[in-house]
């Protein structure tokens, strides 16, 4: 078996500090860490995945990740060349190398560049006729992110045996690839997009060198992975449209430029069914999930789950739900939304004020129709995890209507879990919609009205057809675990 | 000949109210009236056109178009079922019925369909996560934009001699062919869109039934007519993706539904070269030329002319002035930027806050770079023809950056009547590019830095080059004067 590196912004874990300044260490979650670890034979559940570290008789694992704050830099720092795994921290036995990214660099590469462009232009969420805005600023933010990516390009071309396998994760990475071949041309390496990807006549809002600089890094890798064939298509088109001399070959899957291919292939990514329904059967959460139901009583319940991201069209939601109650009163006291938006980039002005819309908007439906004996919705800002699987379990209806999504977890997650058979409303632009779209209720995003009358038609589903299609869904959502998800990319370069 | 019908929503006449509550004709311009006018015979030059009108021994023309305001809906009911010529107004010797739409009907139709829906999708103008949001009261909007179609299909079906050509024009009449053909299926009826067409990823923001009644409705034309190849081939992109069982027929450029075929043909505007130069030379251009020349002096002028449009991009045109300030100090002194930036759509609450963006934008790099020797930039909001003529007659470079456009005139106008030659900075989004970018200095709208270079670069062009260049856009321009592009519509039906 091939020595595996994987690169990713984020890594398994990050620090923060303790009170007394000592460092404090997080082990995160996520498809990465339970791919990966069901990949390389990591010890199974439960509990966190264990790694087969380099040094025990095997080519063992590494991981690349970037430090994300002032405690992340600290622990870098410290530890020999940035291995954490060198300076007594266990990550499952995983080695992990985290890079200390000049703060200033990373906030202009990780906030300038990769979520105030690459994820604008692939979730199509620029208010066009202000942003984006190419000038010396942006310049000089995509020189820190070239400096980022050659960061990681350098890492990884360090710490590869010969004919490693390197998984390049995600749109903060889009130039590795291409350093990486260019530094060391024995690895092969695969780029997957988490994302969706923009179609042409948007793709060319970003400046042509650009443009074209993304898509020839990740044309860098030997297999490019993406979530839907809809994202992969339009990877394909772009690279048509924008790469003077690419081959484009739809049929082979292909893209040939200067003597290299890239091969482009589709990897769904679903949930751990086992595992996340262990989660859920734990004392936390069975505990909120009582304390939900207490607090709902016999009325439906429709639940959403979100990151407060501009993608998740939070505030078109909850308008929805205020038109469900406006032209369907007789939902008046039968009823409760249960609305959990986490923070997410507090960092970019947009996201700041999309926060403060989403609880003007949610405000104005409890002052609208909120009585003494009840309150028609419940809007959570506070990440609580236990309870989030909680709600799965007590939705009837659970809402999942991104702008444009990469894949869209939550519509997996809540029928795995769902207890007496949950209605999924679902839009059409996740691309979770390709795998669920046969038992899901589709909407259009931007259509609140269509949202609205959607969420009728869920509340009023006979309790039998609920949950014969939350059963279907449920399958779905599992057969694509994050092990065969990962499995998949890193078969792709054999 | 044909009788023709010609329905806009702005027809060739308007009214006011004088002082004393009288209503005060004004008769206005444009390339319809022009090309109208060419195409019918009218009398020729100078003046304004005259048109033959029914009941002349010939068939005759009749105009039909909406009262946009008060005193249109004055006069309206007033005249004989609306027909200003029957009531005493001279417009040519046209026939024209103004319709006497009710005035909230007008307004959504109008403000909310058209301008905020139509307008946006057509030009990628949304703030996607804020809007579109299609709410019970943008389907009320909708009802009105129906109803201000059937009123259009209702006056020309009700209008037309046996087997007439209709010639319905753009955004705000895109079902007004379907309708028509349900009513009169004897008439010849072509549509012309003025707008660019949205690609099916970002024409799929529409509800679907709205999106496809779009469709539908335009498909009612025997002829789709389009001001480039690009606009065509995106229309025919939406009919394949979201009209169930239409055919398209690329090679023929024809689309078949339900037995009846649309064809769609690419009709480019330019500009009537000897009317413009005509008008150019009257008294009143000649003296404001003079005194745009005693405010510049030897410096070099770069001069914009645009309505204050969102599409128009004049708030990043102006950051590449300051841009190019910034990085090419040696311009100081020796240049100076002439922005006309006329109102519009001022009942739309993003343009007032675009303008004041404008503005805000403006008074930066005067209070950044202004001295009391020299004002770098002269922003000008009261609009005023002959002042606009006289700009092109003095500009050394003509900036045109806009985010997206149907055809874009300025780009033409500029060239015919520069009087040394001037270089044409223009966006690549415009469809004038298909015929311009030969010779214009092509720029990506959204790459403010890139802009700012190629103004350099149009700054330090030679003479003679620049002088070059301007006679073959000159000559690009005016060669497809008004009366050949409405004529190319009417001949489509034969």
């Amino acid at each position: 078996m091939s020595q595996v590196l994987v690169a990713s912004n984020r890594g398994p874990v990050s620090f923060s500090l303790s009170e007394d300044g000592g460092l404090v260490m997080r082990r995160g979650g996520g498809g990465l860490v339970s791919g990966l670890a069901g990949v390389v034979g990591a010890a199974p559940d439960p509990g966190p995945p264990r790694f087969p570290g380099p040094g025990r008789g095997d080519p063992g694992v590494l991981w690349v990740c970037a430090s994300l704050g002032d405690a992340d830099r600290a622990a870098a720092r410290r530890a020999p060349e940035g291995r954490l795994d060198l300076d007594g921290h266990d990550i499952g036995g995983a080695a992990v190398r985290m890079l200390d990214v000049p703060a200033d660099t990373f906030h202009r590469a990780y906030n300038g560049v990769a979520n105030s462009t690459l994820w604008f232009v692939h979730h199509l969420l620029f208010d066009t006729p202000r942003v984006p805005h190419f000038d010396a600023r942006a310049r000089r933010d995509w020189q820190s992110y070239e400096a980022y990516n050659a960061a990681f390009a350098d890492a990884l071309a360090r710490d590869a045996a010969p004919g490693a396998k390197v998984a390049i994760q995600d749109y903060h990475l889009s130039l590795a690839p291409r350093m990486l071949r260019d530094r060391r041309p024995d690895l092969r390496i695969v780029h997957f997009s988490h994302t969706p990807w923009a179609p042409p006549d948007y793709y060319r809002l970003l400046p042509d060198d650009i443009g074209a600089q993304v898509l020839h890094g990740v044309l860098g890798a030997d297999h490019a992975g993406f979530l839907t064939g809809r994202w992969a298509a339009a990877f394909l088109d772009c690279c048509e449209r924008f790469l003077p001399g690419a081959r484009v070959d739809r049929a082979a899957g292909t893209v040939t430029r200067a003597g290299h291919a890239t091969r482009v292939g589709v990897h769904g990514l679903g949930v751990d069914g086992d595992a996340l329904r262990r989660r859920a059967a734990e004392q936390d959460v069975v505990e909120r999930a009582r304390a939900l139901r207490d607090q709902v009583g016999d009325r439906q319940l429709i639940v959403r789950i979100d990151r407060t991201e501009l993608s998740k069209n939070i505030v078109r939601g909850l308008a929805a739900y205020r038109e469900l109650l406006v032209n369907h009163p007789e939902w008046h006291g039968r009823v409760v939304h249960l609305a959990f938006a986490y923070p997410s980039r507090y960092d970019l002005s947009e996201y700041r004020e999309y926060t403060a819309a989403v609880q003007r908007t949610a405000k104005q439906i409890t002052d609208e129709f909120g009585t003494p004996d009840w309150d028609p919705l419940v809007l959570q800002v506070n990440d609580d995890y236990p309870r989030s699987l909680a709600a799965y379990r007590v939705a009837d209806v659970l809402l999942v209507n991104p702008i444009r999504d990469g894949m869209n977890l939550v519509a997996k997650e809540g029928p795995v879990l769902s207890e007496r058979g949950c209605a999924l409303v679902l839009s059409r632009e996740a691309g979770a919609a390709a795998e669920l779209s046969g038992d899901a209720l589709m909407v259009n995003p931007f259509d609140v009205s269509q949202t609205a009358e959607t969420l009728h038609r869920a509340l009023l589903m006979p309790r039998e057809r609920r949950a014969e299609r939350c059963a279907r869904l449920a399958a779905a959502a599992t057969a694509l675990p994050p092990r065969r998800w990962f499995a998949g990319q890193l078969a792709a370069l054999d």
